[in-house]
């Protein structure tokens, strides 16, 4: 947590403090299009199913990527081109740490060049969630026990440097979403995105420049 | 964070463990009720707007305390006779610690003697929501700029010891709840407990004895 100050509040109790800087103070451009896999629900079911067979619980690792806009936080998103929103990331490889694969994942979607690895992983997971099967709901909770888990997904911040170039892939959407509209709107983002503003309550998020 | 330990994974990253033990370990009796104020939703809007007057914003402070039950979580939460649930916890004085404000308020309500303090409160706060208006909903984040935060909770996370004695006043029952059972029961418990096992999916829950 080397990128993190204890801050004292009034009251002498220690917050973590996490710096954001202003969208403005970023790049955006684009790179030719991942071509993404065409199959129905029923396909993708059977296709993890056989990939569990095979490998056991797969983990997905998803970044946390905070920007300032009017005085508020914001977090990244992607928009695909079905409207469904993602956080940065993906799945890992058999026997990939979560920080390599991260930021393999951030460099494949986020950068120009997919060996240019330089994101910064704060700390430990901020959040887990566990499907108990491939076409439920995650929980973030282990499910009782006898029903092992099918599919993990690990949430970790990502500090921006001050300053950096974005290059998104043309079918998808980089977008920066304000955590009011986060919070409460499950429908949309579904349980993990839209819980994110809690999980980030506890740090003290420093706006730098603001 | 002295009790907690990192625990390596297969793929070799960092969580945090928690040990928490059987609810048969520990120990429940009663003392006598404390008086409750009997006062109307608009009295108690008024009471709270002149202590801000005075004293600022006010921060409440609560415990998340979990036992071990059928191999699953579960949640030590309060019960008043109105069936409104609450964390063990409640409001600092002007110019008290979190952290002794949370173990003063832990003995009153679950100890014997008011003057026994002995918490092992965790780490730094967990999470923290925030209320623009007395009457409104909190959420997991400041208010847009220009809206002075009326009142502030701190999450804080409470390990017990392997075993002891729990003291509740006759007016409340404390009961446990699995974290099944919180999560998406938001109308039951409020946002900020149902919301509790999404914060604690970043620790590895160590079931001891279990």
């Amino acid at each position: 947590m080397e990128i993190m100050n204890g801050r004292l509040n009034n009251g002498g109790n220690l917050n973590l403090v996490f710096d954001i800087y202003p969208l403005s103070n970023y790049y955006f451009s684009s790179k030719p299009g991942v071509s993404s896999k065409e199959e129905t629900l029923g396909d993708r079911a059977r296709r993890l199913k056989s990939n569990y067979d095979v490998h056991g619980m797969r983990t997905y690792v998803e970044a946390v990527i905070l920007v300032e806009l009017f005085k508020h936080p914001h977090l990244l998103l992607l928009q695909a081109k079905n409207c469904i929103y993602k956080l940065p990331g993906g799945r890992l490889r058999p026997g990939e740490s979560d920080v390599d694969g991260l930021k393999r994942k951030l460099s494949t979607k986020l950068s120009a060049d997919e060996t240019q690895c330089q994101w910064e992983v704060v700390g430990e997971c901020i959040g887990t969630w566990w499907k108990s099967d491939f076409e439920t709901l995650p929980f973030p909770y282990l499910p009782s026990s006898g029903n092992n888990p099918k599919e993990c997904t690990k949430l970790y911040l990502v500090k921006l440097p001050s300053s950096r170039d974005f290059v998104v892939p043309k079918n998808l959407k980089l977008l920066a979403v304000p955590m009011c509209q986060l919070h409460e709107s499950r429908k949309t983002y579904g349980p993990i995105i839209s819980g994110i503003p809690q999980l980030l309550s506890r740090f003290a998020i420093n706006m730098v420049g603001s």
